[in-house]
């Protein structure tokens, strides 16, 4: 049986042999609840890149702009870091380029993996079962906050070990501590997440609907994956 | 109102100010627990020493020595890293050497904190009301396993923020999420712990009944801290 594994921080991924495996990128608030909307509206591909400037080059390719830094859409872009900004946007067919503190971070870092596919709980089902399609030992990268761990990310990764409790062998504490933490909190994640300073914060940005939108379950079925340089679908 | 942090392993311990802080060392199996047992028993200075080889010399010194290597007692030495190794031996006024895989790396790490005390389930109550008196910032640092988070070590990290949920403002989402596994596991923390690889390794080495006393609370009101190159209490 594959095993399934779960990083809490970018911070920690040396501990883990990401060239054997498949990667699964979480940043649940906002960063891959973002790009999975997104592709569930017709994007077509999408660019992660670390620096503002970055996406600025590509506007001069046509590309769309989205991000945030602490949180606020970048000025001059065309979306924020924001499921509802994208889904009213016309994506159809379109390409994004995509900078966020911490989520395009995790991507850079996990392009070694044999496979990188994008996760949240707005595809949860859709991965678990691409996930069991490879059939490969997999690895949950939690995108967490400048470093630390944090609980959205890691409630989703439990989420994720539990749906293939059947399948895959849980290893690791990491993996354990996160499926208890998931299995005990699954029926108030809204309640349980804000207590966190990165909820508070998503509140004081007028962010708080985001942040229940990002919450919710198998929304879309898209599953998301680095093909070279762009993710797609 | 003080903070009280939670850092999961000592490889993010890069992410605290821990020379402003309090520091709280816990390697509940075994090596706190082991500390504190000695320390109840009356022995009266511990010299954490990274390489058996350390002990060895100590050794010529008078020092009685404990430790193990991938979990076993080391040839020659006195004691393993067990508490029922060191209860039942003749502590009394005497200093020992001790060397772990991970406890003794954790507290080397923490020598530049204001303060170093040694925690576990053990001493919980003591070191909480120590902590109190104290009244700074504090970091509790878990040994973890080779780098990695451990649940046990979590899981007391959670029952200490527990404990001074009405004194101490709990900072950062390590020291949420452990809280919130810890309430959640308190009732059966063996029947959750025994889900680790851990507690797997130490139901080998015949170690389940260290295992069952380590999770005792309150066993003992010693609160090991660091005085120089010695613990004392």
């Amino acid at each position: 049986m594959k095993t399934i594994e779960v990083c809490l921080t970018p911070e920690l991924l040396h501990q883990h042999s990401i060239v054997e495996k498949v990667a699964v990128v979480v940043d649940v608030l906002r960063a891959s609840s973002t790009m999975i909307t997104a592709f569930a509206h017709g994007l077509e591909r999408l660019m992660p890149v670390a620096y503002v400037e970055g996406c600025v080059a590509l506007q001069r390719l046509d590309y769309l702009s989205a991000g945030e830094r602490d949180g606020a859409k970048v000025e001059g872009f065309n979306f924020g870091n924001s499921p509802y900004d994208v889904m009213h946007g016309d994506l159809q067919g379109k390409s994004l380029a995509m900078t966020t503190t911490n989520g395009t971070l995790a991507i850079e870092k996990s392009k070694s993996a044999k496979k990188l596919l994008i996760g949240a709980f707005l595809n949860l089902s859709a991965l678990a079962d691409r996930i069991k399609e490879l059939n490969e030992d997999t690895l949950v990268l939690c995108a967490g906050w400048k470093g630390q761990m944090n609980l959205e990310d890691t409630l989703f990764a439990g989420a994720l070990v539990a749906q293939l409790t059947n399948d895959f062998k849980a290893k690791g504490d990491s993996a354990l501590a996160a499926r208890l933490l998931y299995e005990n909190a699954k029926n108030d994640l809204y309640g349980v997440i804000s207590q966190t300073s990165h909820a508070q914060r998503l509140k004081k940005l007028s962010a708080d609907d985001d942040m229940r939108f990002c919450l919710k379950k198998d929304e879309y079925h898209v599953v998301p994956f680095l093909e070279s340089e762009h993710l797609v679908v």
